[in-house]
């Protein structure tokens, strides 16, 4: 199989670091081969560990072995850990559109992205409200049918709309939206980890999923027809759920993905269980895209304290989807 | 000390069940004498402990050790677990009142409130968002000047706004309202918890707290000055903070108490951790109230499988609270 390629993120956040790290850790975690993709700048300035420069995938799995394989993407400015600049944020995304085109190539199993900073891809002109959005455009997938999970080990969460201020929420959601990212996150969870008849479980919008109107009427306006639509498809979607109840593990056992209408309704509970190794996983590119489920942590990056726990996890599941891709359906390829 | 009055909330829920439960347990837990507030027939028809009619909070302690003493509040009708009716709404409320008062007086050391049904109550005319409203008007308290606190073994909550839908939150917080829940819940850990100097973190309202207003704004126009104005007043609040990343162990330690601006950005961490054991506080009151935090679960009622975590939990920090308050400032009343 061809390596897992790994972009560093923003020069300046801790990416390079637990890329480093998780190299290190290869063997205890018994992972894939994988390769770096970014500033060499920025994992000399962090990390002492040894790094070899390559000049395509296919030499990444005989440097694995003895050094972490790296695919240079040059910021072309000394690196400063936790002092982000314009250039190191145009690298992250040189990084990131070189990492996203290996694994379209086929040249690597997936691609695992590292933290960016999107204000900092703001200020150089980025137009996408995330990574995600990016690789979607990329794989000439409509952001309309992807969907961005968070898992971890005994939690899945979808927000069915992500980088948006929390007013803009109950006016953007529809029917439509909604059931997209219902049908995504369905067929995601069939391709990339063997569920057959995924459960779906919806959280209501409003407190006690709206008390039959009394608190909100998006539940009976939106969700509800919303389900309804799914069930006829012969989905498995449940709900609307009080959002306060349905984290506790017992609750968690009844579904495989709680789908949520807004990013901290779906990051609070997955963070709080699982805060070190929780996964952005897309569902519904052609290609196998995971991240570590956190932010490039400018304020503790070069003290080398940077848990690496999430990327091990990311590099583990990209792994685990590949495989079930290539098992169920002979290759990656959508 | 006087007993504790424990409202059995709506007849047809699960509250007349674990109030039952929790008396069996009263040794095991260490419970401080309490007596029950409530339809008699409510118990009956779901516990076949023994239960004894008292006619006034003095003879609750003398009966305890025999039996679970019960201060009763006819409904007038012959109660069905989990088929409410608009009796029974009213038959909670009266109940709610009676303890209230009793705690009012003295009578009673504090009150712990069982659930209702807020669509039953808004049915028989109920005007407040909750009981912690009708609570806060009976003690003669402004609702701006109290605040709900949800309390587990590793984390305390404050939900600044309530029941409410959420597309109102952001035209309802307020800079005003904000730094009003704040001083309630830094006076309130003062007194109920005996914490000389609380610290307060503020979750932001957007995504990732709004990445410096890329994401929006309120957390730059509302929440920062009300953290700057509450800091020049020499109390200890912090942030706004991504509230997605509050909540893990680590990030828990740092504050007492994790201020949040709608229902389940507060109730979704609590819940997670502490689905069996949270507990509702309500601070600002001259009485003390607490009540388990779950709902009147009126699908499983009747079915003996209620779990009385949070009732017990409720009982035991209610006591504890006023055991806070008797040794630091001599009596209960504010």
């Amino acid at each position: 199989m061809a390596p897992i390629a790994v972009s560093l993120g923003d020069p300046a956040g801790i990416g390079p670091e637990i890329t480093g790290k998780t190299w290190a850790g290869r063997y205890d975690y018994g992972l894939n081969p994988f390769f770096a993709v970014g500033d060499p700048g920025s994992i000399r300035a962090i990390w002492d560990g040894p790094v070899e420069k390559i000049e395509s995938p296919d030499e990444a799995e005989s440097v694995f072995s003895r050094a972490l394989p790296l695919l240079p993407v040059e910021s072309g400015e000394a690196v400063t850990p936790g002092q982000p600049t314009p250039e190191g944020a145009r690298c992250a995304l040189d990084s990131l559109e070189l990492a996203v085109g290996l694994a379209r190539s086929g040249a690597a199993l997936a691609v695992v992205t590292g933290p960016v900073s999107k204000s900092r891809l703001y200020d150089i002109g980025f137009s996408h409200p995330g990574q995600t959005e990016f690789v979607a455009e990329r794989c000439g997938v409509s952001r309309d049918n992807i969907a961005m999970m968070l898992a971890g080990p005994s939690l899945r969460t979808i927000p069915i709309t992500t980088h948006i201020p929390l007013r803009d929420v109950p006016d953007i959601i529809s029917i439509e939206m909604i059931a997209n990212k219902a049908r995504a996150a369905a067929r995601g969870l069939i391709r990339n980890f063997g569920i057959a008849s995924p459960r779906l479980a919806f959280a209501g919008l409003n407190p006690h999923a709206g008390e039959f109107g009394a608190l909100g009427r998006e539940e009976i306006d939106i969700l509800e027809p919303a389900i309804a639509q799914l069930r006829e498809e012969g989905i498995d979607a449940q709900g609307p759920f009080a959002a306060d109840t349905m984290f506790h593990p017992a609750a968690r056992e009844k579904y495989d993905v709680a789908l949520c209408l807004y990013h901290d309704q779906a990051l609070i509970p997955l963070k709080t269980l699982h805060f070190d190794e929780g996964v952005n996983l897309t569902l519904g590119l052609p290609i196998v895209r995971t991240s570590p489920d956190h932010g490039t942590a400018f304020e503790i990056a070069g003290s080398n304290t940077a848990n690496p726990g999430a990327t091990i996890a990311a590099i583990s599941l990209a792994a685990y989807c590949a495989e079930q891709r290539i098992l169920h359906e002979g290759s990656i390829a959508a």
